[in-house]
């Protein structure tokens, strides 16, 4: 019997690829992980489309709970789907790790990731340095370990991939202090959020690594029909408005001559959108 | 009339996704580029599948030529089929800028990569520098730009991906001066010729960039059926045989917790064959 790890791309049910869709039409179970991305796609059309039932895997079912996955593994094909690739943005190293040493079959199917499609912003992929996570600030807690990351990217000249921080199925402490075991609703950090973060980041360390002027591009629901890139200044991308969840941002380093067209184009706001994810480029 | 930009992924022709091959169907005429990848399945193959003639697109025909196809998609839908996903490895966008400037409407269907799928060589895609491209040397010309950027990405911590030369369709000068065209036979790196290279590059240059002790993963034939994953150091994957092209190669930087797996795998070179690609893990 076969684990199978599927990618089903970024956009919706049409993304999956015949070999993902093949594996999944012979699995008797189907998870869906969804803490980590979101599909642009309503569950239930995913439900009716592949004519199976989809097991939502949250954190606790995949990193404490995957026994059920593996029960079911140890006698039938399953299918264990992921948003984008299944060892790109978040690998499942882990999970696939633990299956292989319970002597279950496991096979990986790829398919686009963010980090492939993060292309669409008009910066070359080769010159991408290190990727790096930003997480939603609390009170005290603001971590700041991307910043030596982008810094010595950018000194590198190499541009940096900043994925942002989503939350899922959090616990309300509130209502679990009395003694209630309920869930805030999901949070997905945008392209503004993570700009107030850096700014403020940069503000404190004050060392130079990006300031207010350095070009970025925002970029939300990639690979989706709807995607909107938007190409500015920190400043410039801060007050703009990117919709609906997911969004990432690229923080430009050195910028090669092709990739200039993008800059040309960025002195008066371009929003993309739909198919027209290039228009960064055919626009300047 | 719409220009499709298909990216096909890395294996056969069931890896291309439910969006692409709706688009391929719909096209009037389907081109397909063959000078910076290659497809693991025959050109037959996939013609009888698409239920398509496929036009080759070679580099003269996309850089220069492209009037051709551009003419077709002003009067039909026309598809061009890129391997892997059509932004990664290579950015096929100024094919798309040019197209946009003619006012043709452009969509590009996302897939798998090898920037991608390099992630099942263990280390972390997230960790991941600026990615190289290794030449062909020749007589004299023996460029080491990406020495330096192996040696930032390292400094850094990072890993690095080095992409390795394809030459198809190379004029034979010996038969042009007898003033005949004639194509020498395609030529494709091996992961031991990469390394052959940089080493030669080190001995020269003595600035420890990497040494023949430095842990690297060579990959052939990524996301395909026979898929070959070794790690170790690259004295040890000098004398391996990685099969069929395509060859790429990871320089691995720091090694995380998780990547350590595979080091500690390494002590004794592991072979790793078809869906097997994460034994370098499983067998730790």
């Amino acid at each position: 019997m076969v684990l199978y790890v599927v990618g089903l791309g970024l956009g919706d049910d049409q993304d999956v690829t015949l070999r993902g869709l093949n594996a999944i039409k012979k699995s008797q179970k189907v998870f869906l992980e969804n803490y980590t991305s979101v599909l642009g796609i309503e569950l239930t059309k995913l439900t009716e489309f592949y004519g199976r039932e989809i097991i939502l895997a949250d954190r606790d079912c995949v990193e404490t709970g995957a026994d059920e996955i593996f029960a079911d593994a140890k006698n039938n094909d399953v299918a264990f789907l992921v948003v984008g690739d299944p060892l790109c943005a978040t690998t499942h190293a882990d999970l696939i790790l633990r299956a292989k040493k319970l002597g279950i079959q496991v096979e990986v199917i790829h398919n686009a990731s963010v980090m492939g499609a993060a292309a669409s912003c008009g910066l070359q992929l080769y010159s991408f340095g290190q990727t790096v996570s930003i997480p939603f600030f609390r009170d005290e807690w603001r971590p700041d370990s991307f910043y030596e990351k982008i810094k010595y990217n950018r000194l590198g000249g190499m541009h940096t991939l900043c994925l942002l921080d989503i939350k899922v199925k959090e616990p309300d402490f509130e209502a679990m202090c009395r003694g209630r075991t309920v869930f805030l609703p999901p949070r997905f950090m945008t392209v503004n959020q993570a700009i107030e973060q850096l700014l403020e980041i940069e503000a404190k360390r004050q060392e130079e690594a990006y300031t207010k002027s350095t070009l970025c591009v925002g970029m939300a629901r990639l690979g989706q029909k709807d995607q909107t890139i938007i190409a500015g200044t920190m400043e410039e991308l801060l007050i703009q408005e990117f919709g609906a969840p997911l969004h990432c941002l690229a923080i430009a380093g050195d910028v090669h001559p092709l990739e200039q067209e993008v800059r040309k184009a960025t002195d008066a706001i371009k929003v993309c959108a739909a198919d027209d994810f290039l228009c960064v480029f055919a626009d300047a």
